[in-house]
């Protein structure tokens, strides 16, 4: 790990952080929400095969992880593609790399010590490169978290068809309709328009 | 409201936010979980009869919401008194009101318009004060929601006995398992501890 990059300070804490991970090869830039695992200063993630997220960091062997509290870009990067000008690229050792604008920071890792299976790949992340653009306070709020299970069971109801997934994402909605602004509001709106 | 405090800079956006609240009477200082309100500029905060903050905000007329996301203190704040080490006194207009000593911000409202129905109240809330101790980047972390919504499946089981608020909290037990740091593993078994 970088010595003088302390994740703390990117919001990358013990456990699994939500995050928009964006790739990109050549100039085509792609954005996914993933799950970075942090085991005391190891850092993990894990892709299933068949996403574009998997194909780039096996050609490239490098992402962005950015932290972001939009439940607009959880939604629309878990269904379809950000428009280019969402993305921002970076140069770094002589190599584009992509991250989200209106992220609140990002980090960039290598990946390293990739195992493959039969559906996914594991690799390390290292740290190489992080950028914070801003930090806002939020006070908790329980409709993000309403949309973040939302996209999670909306994945899983694509992948199998099971009437389950939908009473589950109906119950998230009714959080996010008693809890939400009007973001969290609009970006159910959007899952329920996907699915 | 204020002129000159955004309540967005405190991290009270539109919809319900999850904060913590202190209120005292006199040398007296109590905590609790409790959601504040926000619709476009007016705060409202609902409170239940049989509780401490009820019987404060009623006779004091002045809450404090802090904004934290340590789960230990959701949890503990839900079931327990907190130490008298964890409250900071301060004064305004000659009176003295109670925050939390780690919140990242709390903001002061006083309580006004208030309605009584037979099972709870309802008062508006006006802005008197607020501070900012630190602004922490946080990634979204699902573990620490988990907390949240165990919490209050835990108050519901509490007030009613059904065995199906035990199997919620057990899925959210899951998720912190899964996606959680040492806080709020702790804090999950805390959570079973009480009950």
């Amino acid at each position: 790990m970088l010595k003088n990059l302390n994740l703390d300070d990117f919001g990358i804490y013990e456990g699994i952080s939500e995050t928009i991970v964006t790739t990109n090869r050549g100039w085509t830039s792609n954005a996914a929400p993933m799950g970075i695992i942090r085991k005391k200063d190891k850092l993990f993630i894990r892709l299933f095969k068949d996403s574009t997220t998997y194909d780039n960091v096996l050609s490239e062997k490098v992402l962005v992880a950015n932290i972001t509290w939009d439940p607009l870009v959880f939604v629309n990067s878990t269904f379809t593609d950000l428009e280019d000008s969402d993305f921002q690229t970076i140069n770094f050792n002589c190599r584009s790399l992509v991250t989200l604008k209106k992220a609140q920071c990002w980090v960039a890792f290598e990946c390293t010590n990739t195992k493959l299976t039969s559906e996914a790949l594991v690799a390390e992340l290292i740290p190489i490169r992080g950028h914070v653009n801003k930090c806002l306070i939020r006070a908790p709020n329980r409709a993000f978290f309403g949309v973040i299970e939302a996209c999670i069971h909306a994945t899983r109801y694509q992948l199998t068809g099971e009437d389950k997934y939908l009473k589950l994402i109906k119950a998230y909605g009714d959080i996010v309709d008693k809890c939400g602004g009007d973001n969290e509001k609009e970006a159910m709106r959007l899952l329920y328009g996907f699915l």
